[in-house]
């Protein structure tokens, strides 16, 4: 199959081009680097350098024998996107090429009008080119499970049967999301589903959660093969800045009470949702919505889970709750379905002792590189 | 009061600034001028001539010896309407600042880029020069009854108390809108709701149905006070639409059966209604959903009123099914609650043969202006 994964260059992008690749789809990447840039403009670089994706791609090669093609470019420069899909006439299309950070998101004037111009544009775009080339295309995209918020009801698989005044019907299910970047996500699936509605486009909605893990099976400890590992306030998912600040002998920074649960799910297991979604594709004019994570956790459950694995590999852990920067409920319910990927075939990695105590380990060898300074919340949500 | 009205040229934004300023509010209207462009771009004219802002507030000055402030630029371009915050330092804004024609947003990509981008920075921009400028400032936002869509439930005033698996909680109402335009309101709403929420701004959004008519009370049959009339396919509404087509002796364009049900409300409704969200501010961190309609109809309803009004006035009316150049459905439940702003005063005008016959002949005088090549819809939605 041939596989076009937009935002290639990211934290879950590359590793996806390697796992695809090593599949034996033929996969083409292209990212326009704006993690990259921004991750020297607001100074807070990853634990790892990663080469750009054309020395990776080339060192990819040498180790597989197996090529991934790479675009440079912006996807909401539609025709730059549709020159790469006139060029590599793709039978799917995983879309990353989104701004990724809620905090970045939060920032302020200049970063909400980019998260929101570069998030929506880039969809749009995608449903067009998809139109324009090739309808039968599966777009695979990539939302949050951060779209649904924390409802006080069970949160369904994208859609919700409502029985209401004696009627019935299957809706989309109600989205109230917790940062501006995860309400661009909700806007992506209010565009996408338009579209999928009236064009018979076949789209893949994955309603994922946050992800940690640095390793999958396809770098095989190669360092030129890693990918982008960011443990700032900015970029860093939960469970890699718990690491990171174990590590670096910071108290793990538990924001407020610490009792937010979110599903959680280790960056090998993205793969393999991705995998199955791009084998298991929408039908025309069919909309599917999975919940994509493994378990769920709260954060106090996390910084445990670091403070005992900590004991493992000789650090001792602080867990220490700081104000939360941002606006959220700190103790609520929280039960959403995960079946669909389950079905499908989905073999979780779950969060072991072993596996945190082999992600401490690994950041032990960078200890001197870590920058202690950029570790605390600074961006404020009011 | 002070209030600010974005979109203060368009076809509800200049009635509603003569309406509020005869009520005695100092009023700014702003405009990029866009509808005006857009209509010569695409070459759908206005039935009637409408005199640029500047000279239609100077007109208004000296008919009713009030001023309108009018200032012109994008609601898009954020330090444009900064400034227009700063120096007039509103207690409410009007949001009529956006793409209004659904069929515009399905021409193809260029326009649906613009839609997207214009609605939703136009959004974004007001919620951050609110919070910059003054956060007690009430934002009154033109959504629409098209973000529901149609529902086999009755649609709620944009929230539903969900009961699901022995628990409840109240959410928004489950959208999913008939075209890119409506798409991108609820796409507002998602926007809005979210700055609600975080950084206590108070907003109304009120979900409007379709509006017909021609005059309000503080026109005075001035003609150089007149709003824009459009009757073409792409920004005339269905009841104007019909009217002018019986004017002009063209059989009415019903969509496929005609069956497409929608609450409808009289422009001179959509003021009261404006009028009352301002007098009943929602308070820090509320968003107020109102339904903004008065009477529900479906497109045949409507053909055959005018076409029942038609023998009032002389005129012989012709109705004809053409195929529905929409996705739709055209046989549907729909029902409605709109009682939100009747309890706070709305005295709706119903559409009576009256009405419609007032329409018609205010139409027939200037029935040689009418262009019949603009009439037929052209613009596919796949």
């Amino acid at each position: 199959m041939r596989v076009l994964i937009l935002g290639g260059d990211g934290y879950l992008g590359w590793p996806t081009a390697m796992y695809l690749s090593s599949q034996g789809n033929e996969v083409c990447v292209v990212d326009n680097y704006f993690r990259r840039f921004a991750c020297v403009e607001k100074d807070v670089p990853s634990l790892f350098d990663t080469p750009n994706l054309f020395e990776r791609a080339r060192h990819w090669q040498e180790v597989s024998g197996k090529e991934i093609m790479v675009r440079i470019g912006s996807v909401a420069d539609y025709p730059f996107l549709l020159d790469v899909f006139h060029e590599f006439k793709p039978d799917a299309v995983v879309h990353y090429a989104e701004q990724p950070s809620a905090p970045y998101s939060m920032l302020g004037h200049s970063e909400a009008r980019f998260t929101l111009e570069n998030n929506l544009l880039s969809t749009l775009n995608v449903a067009y080119a998809v139109k324009e080339t090739d309808p039968s295309i599966h777009i695979v995209k990539l939302g949050t499970m951060g779209e649904y918020g924390t409802p006080n009801i069970d949160i369904e698989e994208g859609f919700i049967d409502i029985e209401h005044k004696g009627r019935k019907d299957r809706l989309l299910f109600p989205r109230q999301a917790g940062s501006l970047y995860h309400t661009t996500k909700i806007q992506d699936t209010d565009l996408l589903y338009f579209y999928v509605r009236v064009w018979g486009l076949r789209v893949t909605d994955l309603m994922q959660g946050p992800v940690y893990g640095i390793f999958t099976e396809e770098m095989g400890g190669d360092e030129d093969l890693f990918t982008v590992f960011n443990y700032d306030e900015i970029f860093g998912t939960v469970l890699n800045r718990f690491i990171v600040q174990a590590v670096a002998g910071v108290p793990l920074t538990v924001y407020g009470k610490g009792g937010q649960t979110r599903g959680y799910l280790n960056i090998k297991d993205t793969l393999q949702c991705v995998g199955l979604a791009i084998a298991h594709p929408a039908r025309k004019g069919e909309m599917k919505i999975y919940n994509q994570f493994t378990e769920t956790f709260s954060v106090n459950d996390l910084a445990n889970a670091v403070q005992r694995a900590g004991k493992d590999v000789g650090i001792d852990v602080e867990i220490k709750s700081v104000p939360n920067p941002r606006v959220e409920l700190e103790d609520h319910y929280y039960n959403p379905v995960h079946t669909g990927l389950l079905d499908l075939g989905l073999e979780p990695t779950l969060l072991t002792n072993n596996i945190v105590a082999k992600m401490l380990e690994s950041v032990i060898r960078r200890k001197d590189e870590i920058r202690r300074d950029i570790i605390q919340p600074k961006t404020q949500w009011n």
